[in-house]
């Protein structure tokens, strides 16, 4: 609990200095004012988060949280339980659609174990197993308080690592089968809209499955009566593992002032169960895709964040994000590397406006 | 004309084959079946542009198209015809935005002047000039029907010279003060739309200047009423020397079975055009962004293209697609180097469907 709070003490705000220099320098860069949209913007966003008006870009992992969830028991998942191990082991192959896209991206993958169902183990593996999945939350609360902070402090500490190994650039991202079920019980309790507004189709399921998976949410709320005003409270009844995780690996990037992406609605999740943590949580979260699940876009919504990518994926793993370190990245080597009106000797709007 | 008919004649269709290939692959790697998305439908498609079932990524390149515009002097742009020019010299120089994306995304830039206005020499520049700028075509064609032809064979003997260097992966870009309005004009000709639903606000004009300049496209196509089934009656009477050129790149990239990426609304007008001139060209085109201007959405509709990303970006010079490049690596990345199900051991879907 400890490490919780002083990770919540230390997150601070925005600099509103350095975004306004950065935004000074992206409107003399040889371009019209705002023609780069979200890579502008997110050049902005870094000044304010670094506290450097002209942050270079720097290394880059994505922590991928895995764990299990006792909800699966209820037929919400096309997918055994089984398959977030063989998962996990296809993740320390570097066979998986994160390996792939974060080698391509120049980013590192960090595997965590926070609480998968069967025991399992391998080179990288950080292992930091609470309990082997959640308990069914359609029956009780999918773990308890003190468990949900334990896996919220195991997300703040691999985050702590990485950024000590001078991580510049995060993201958080997923590994659980049934974890779309725990996501959208969570968005639906933080949100209070109904869970039907919140809740898709996961790894595919048909619409029938899409009722059940709907009302088995709406049972657990029903039998766990969450806090929506307390994020804990949240978490440990209708939330996951790696959720609360990922949660912790968020707050700690706003503690530390560094840059994380959220990845998908899983990730989303976490963030919208950091943000009921600390209210400046999503000033330092850049939202990388928007993907098919419905919750997704509610969930940014609310955090008053802009997608940069739109391109139906649901896949989760941190893929979405993966694609976003290169977003990123250009965002803040147009800041750094553009020539402006002047240097390049090209003519501003001003001279041609019509007087 | 006859570089232009024999390039139509090369363009074919889509190799089916591999495309299933790639899609049975698709659909055995360690995933949910279109968990990726647009980045599972790129690789299959590029499979069908080139007839390779696993396409490897290669060499990159955005052919940067400029030209200048005698409809500036209706006043609708911010920016003075001069800017192309120091657009052009700030290219050569390393210093624009396209620069710096292409560098991050490790593509080569080349610069074609196929009409700027004030003269324009530089190293690595690629002159083929056919006049200084179109005519105003508000009070007639802007160019002759001969010299429309020979701008889209600039375009295509550029591309042919990429693609003779090993280029698998075009882009076409474009710099014009005052290219959106022939851009527009175009795409109100060939969609049949009335001049509102496809003008935007270029590089910042404010509500009476949009107003000022949807009159002026009326006034162009009334005074010139292209025939919407001749495309090369509409490009020379409305169109642009730049956007004729990028309709060459794309009918080349076709023919030689490449895949080549649309970047803005600019670049839309030229494949709208591309795809008037050869129903089959769109197949090898790819779509890599939305930009704010309307008309983009419409275009990229009618030639029924996805785009990739949503970043509200609107400065053209290829720079959506230099930012698309990484993602299309990233899907035929993840089509040759993901494992399968069975290369992993991870369950599929079947063995959990409930029975």
């Amino acid at each position: 609990m400890e490490r919780l709070a002083s990770t919540l003490r230390r997150i601070g705000s925005l600099d509103g200095e350095a975004m306004q220099a950065a935004r000074a320098r992206q409107n003399q860069l040889t371009k019209p004012r705002g023609a780069l949209g979200v890579l502008e913007e997110i050049s902005i966003k870094i000044a304010g988060i670094t506290g450097d008006p002209r942050p270079a870009p720097g290394r880059k992992a994505v922590i991928v949280m895995a764990a299990d969830h006792g909800v699966v028991i209820e037929g919400v998942s096309l997918y055994p339980s089984e398959v977030t191990a063989q998962m996990v082991l296809n993740f320390l192959a570097g066979g998986a659609a994160i390996n792939v896209l974060s080698r391509h991206a120049g980013a590192a993958v960090r595997v965590v174990d926070v609480g998968v169902a069967v025991p399992v183990e391998g080179e990288g593996l950080v292992s930091r197993r609470i309990r082997p999945g959640t308990a069914n939350m359609a029956a009780g609360p999918a773990m308890s308080r003190e468990e949900a902070v334990a896996a919220l402090e195991v997300g703040i500490e691999v985050a702590e690592e990485e950024i000590a190994r001078d991580v510049a650039l995060l993201a958080a991202g997923d590994m659980g089968i049934g974890n779309t079920t725990a996501a959208s019980a969570i968005s639906a309790c933080i949100t209070g809209l109904d869970a039907l507004e919140v809740t898709g189709k996961g790894t595919g399921i048909d619409e029938r499955g899409l009722e059940r998976k709907v009302s088995v949410i709406r049972q657990a709320l029903e039998v766990n009566r969450p806090d929506p005003s307390d994020a804990l409270d949240v978490l440990c009844k209708v939330g996951g593992l790696e959720i609360a995780g990922m949660a912790g690996v968020m707050l700690a990037a706003a503690a530390a002032r560094r840059p994380v992406l959220v990845d998908g609605f899983i990730s989303a999740a976490g963030a919208l169960a950091a943000a009921a943590l600390h209210p400046h949580a999503p000033d330092f979260m850049l939202a990388s895709h928007l993907s098919v699940e419905r919750g997704h876009a509610v969930i940014l919504d609310r955090l008053g964040l802009c997608p940069i990518i739109q391109a139906n994926m649901r896949l989760g793993e941190g893929t979405g994000a993966a694609m976003a370190f290169f977003m990123v990245d250009a965002s803040l080597k147009i800041l750094a590397e553009m020539a402006t009106f002047d240097e390049a000797g090209v003519s501003g709007p001003e001279e041609a406006s019509p007087h």
